[in-house]
């Protein structure tokens, strides 16, 4: 096996440890929590299959790509949930600072030049500022609100969140990427909030 | 909301269900075994790091693509481990009518067009004749191998599988769309099979 073989399967093998990340978000069912691997899936379909709600100078391969690897530094340090602490934990510095730590680590297991290129795309998205890093970061966002309202209100239940927290929380974010899905969305989840007595 | 993105919610919130599909292979700390969901993350992940062993014709992101669509169709019909019946179920006549039964109702959530073309990408994964589907089914095939073998056996042990078998049901597979990764990995397992009295 040459090195940079023995390099990328020492990385994909790391890799598995997403599986065992747990998130705050239920499967549909309740059942249990969803992880942070299977999660990463459904957002990389999402990529796929609502492309056609992408604006101009988004890139869906690079996309995909981005949403395959978001979440890898949760190996080292795990899921910080949007609505923790009254949402304000998960965009703190420290939080911010290991996550770069982390990629630094993961990305740096793979051989010299795929490691800068899949950092580069890493750092792209947690920058959000391109068309693709902010259509990415809204699917990242969306996917755990359909997830919370398929499965009967799931950690919006959990940490007591209102409608206008989680438009503020997670509603401006999606739409900064993805404003008409947000706007869907929004409709389509506020009556779980009237009937909870949240909105 | 659109008719045409309450379907493709549809669809996604019906593909959620990938996740209570478990299969086979275990996690390599042997605590539960894994989904389809997280596997089809696995497997998408391996054709973004390991793209340099692709050969002429491959489409990367289409082969994500297909590794992401690959096994929805368990939802309905469930994994049929490779190492089961002497490695016979797997591919029988019935299970493959079941699974085209499935993507027709699966993809036939989607909008129009976007059915037909998911479908198609579906099918020319199980077709296993383009360069590009052969690149996928390689990876699907040998994640597990590297998988079990980092666990330590794992379903080697369960279904008492020998290194011949292991070639013959799976190494055959995976050389066909990537044959020197095949021999890397093959040298790289056959030790456990050899110090398990199995070679």
């Amino acid at each position: 096996m040459t090195d940079r073989l023995a390099q990328q399967l020492g990385f994909l093998r790391e890799a598995e440890k997403l599986k065992s990340v747990y998130r705050a978000t239920a499967l549909p069912d309740q059942s249990r929590r969803e992880n942070s691997a299977e999660h990463s899936w459904s957002v990389a379909l999402y990529a796929l299959i609502l492309q056609d709600q992408a604006g101009e100078g988004v890139d869906i391969a690079r996309a995909i790509t981005m949403l395959l690897l978001h979440d890898l530094v949760e190996i080292d340090v795990g899921d910080v949930p949007i609505h923790a602490q009254g949402g304000s934990a998960h965009s703190s510095a420290a939080v911010k600072e290991a996550e770069e730590r982390a990629a630094a680590r993961l990305f740096g297991l793979l051989p010299e030049g795929q490691a800068e290129q899949m950092l580069a795309i890493w750092l792209e998205f947690e920058g959000g500022v391109t068309p693709t890093a902010l259509y990415a970061r809204a699917l990242d966002r969306v996917q755990p609100v359909l997830l919370n309202h398929a499965g009967g209100g799931g950690s919006w239940r959990e940490y007591d969140v209102s409608f206008d927290q989680l438009e503020e929380r997670v509603g401006v974010k999606v739409a900064r990427g993805l404003p008409a899905l947000w706007q869907a969305v929004r409709e389509h989840v506020k009556p779980w909030f009237v009937s909870h007595g949240k909105a």
